[in-house]
């Protein structure tokens, strides 16, 4: 029987793990934050009245087959860049949104048939239905309101630390989540903006009670680069005791890339944006296990036409690892 | 061999026809009007500076394969009711413009593509590439610029009659119109508005020519309503007259509709609309041979949510249209 992997986050990193897990014999679930509140999701939310897509979006181009439709694959990665109120929506939002209206506003038939259309392998699972908001509490006091103005923090708040996350209304947990960690081989967390990305699942309820009862092995990916106004000067060890700090400590694995040797032109560019290398800290730690290598992709990414917001130049490398989490099985 | 039928219009008449055509063991193809210039169009033209594709959507639908994903054919007749700059938008022209954009430009790949997808029966020939807009001279002296100004004529415009159209600046024929007009069996003219969706064909330079020099049997099947600002009184015999106006007396058949008992609160509609069923005056009509019949659909058809321009309520019945459109050949 396959093993299964069950995916935990959102966002470019876990796009970047299911793009290399996807090639392996595996039953393979992504459970998806739902928080998102940018750009095109925005307009989904707050003028289509629908959940935020953009996350599921991703993992769909992920694990789509390689022998669907090769058109729609590129449409599904779309962002338009004309247009006035249509620039930045991303051409997968709109296809979602219409598919939603055509099936009388379900939104879950929609994202079920986007799947099929798109030849996904395995599934993707929404962590919540219920529409919910992240909420970023500062240690100045300040609490922030939307997964977007944390993500994209302004003027003072840059200055200040996140000292708590949390969902707002109260988010429950889509029962196909629990059941897929329940039955899990391994759960992957990571890599991913913590607060915004990976934190937001594990914040609806039951998603922490059915990873810490669940037996699979439990990896963190720690992130490559730290991100200003949320991860500043986060060590590898900060980084997980942040994580455990909400789900508790159950991460049997840390995978830690300890190949850093990147571009200078690169660095300078996220220098320039306040974030740096993340220092791996963890040399005496017994437990969880900290597994080093290289996982660093060669190539430097760039973001596309119309999109304002900041997407990672320097990424995990999908192949290297997918076949480490693999050896872990 | 199969028959060379090739339909000349763009709009809902055009539809109405393919729809009944596609049917037949038939080489179809359909030149269709670039001049539209509202609604989703209008975002099109000016926003995304493409070429107008609602009159080529509404021909990829009708053609579109019963074998193609049922969800695509859905969306493509899609039209968005949400979302500011996005309301009004129909879902096949974001999607042709996404993908003429990843094509670098190319709106001829983009629309061969989404044919190929929706698996097209036919040929969809747009009737020229050059960007053209429609101007209409009113009785009045007063000249208006835009297919959709003229089509939707607002204020004191209403009151006057068209006196002439013509193309700003001068378009010239797609190759491939003048090839399909060249070697046609026959050639359909109609039904659909006059000077909106039919002449505009006419006067990209090359078309008149071409289907006067063809060889084809040219039918021209007269509308059912007259459209208040355009055709207001308008008889079969006008509309006729009117068309012949622009390509001269080479219309072989004519088919009117002899059935006209509509409903009475249907009528009452196009009433407050100022619109009336077209009287039949061609009885003593030597030439052309005119085809009286019942060709009018039993159907009511509504307009969907989001749209605000005028369709048609009273439509022909695409497969009476088509059958006796078959029987000329």
């Amino acid at each position: 029987m396959e093993k299964k992997v069950v995916v935990i986050g959102g966002g470019t990193g876990t796009y970047t793990v299911l793009l290399g897990l996807k090639k392996f014999p595996l039953n393979l679930s992504v459970v998806v934050s739902m928080m998102d509140s940018g750009g095109s999701n925005r307009v989904i939310r707050d003028e289509f009245g629908l959940l935020p897509t953009s996350d599921i979006r991703q993992c769909m181009v992920a694990l789509s087959s390689e022998n669907a439709d090769q058109t729609l694959r590129k449409l599904f990665t779309y962002r338009y860049s004309l247009g006035t109120g249509i620039t930045g929506m991303t051409f997968g939002n709109l296809f979602m949104a219409a598919l939603t209206d055509i099936y009388g506003g379900n939104q879950e038939k929609a994202i079920s048939k986007t799947c099929e259309i798109l030849g996904v392998k395995g599934s993707i699972i929404p962590v919540t239905y219920d529409n919910s908001h992240l909420v970023a509490r500062y240690s100045n006091g300040k609490q922030v309101l939307g997964e977007h103005a944390i993500d994209e923090p302004d003027g003072e708040l840059v200055k200040h630390r996140i000292v708590e996350v949390e969902l707002f209304p109260p988010a429950h947990a889509n029962k196909k989540a629990i059941l897929a960690i329940k039955s899990a081989d391994i759960i992957v967390i990571g890599p991913g903006d913590l607060y915004t990305s990976i934190l937001p699942n594990f914040l609806v309820k039951g998603i922490k009670a059915a990873v810490r009862r669940s037996r699979a092995k439990k990896v963190y990916v720690v992130n490559l680069m730290t991100r200003h106004g949320q991860t500043d000067g986060f060590t590898a060890g900060r980084h997980l005791d942040e994580l455990q700090k909400y789900i508790g400590p159950v991460i049997d694995v840390v995978l830690v890339n300890n190949k850093n040797k990147y571009p200078r032109e690169v660095l300078k560019r996220y220098e320039q944006e306040q974030a740096f290398p993340v220092v791996d800290d963890l040399e005496n730690l017994q437990k969880p296990l900290v597994i080093r290598g290289d996982f660093v992709s060669e190539r430097v990414y760039e973001k596309s036409k119309g999109d304002k917001l900041t997407r990672s130049l320097i990424r995990h490398d999908s192949d290297k690892l997918a076949r480490k989490i693999v050896s872990l099985l």
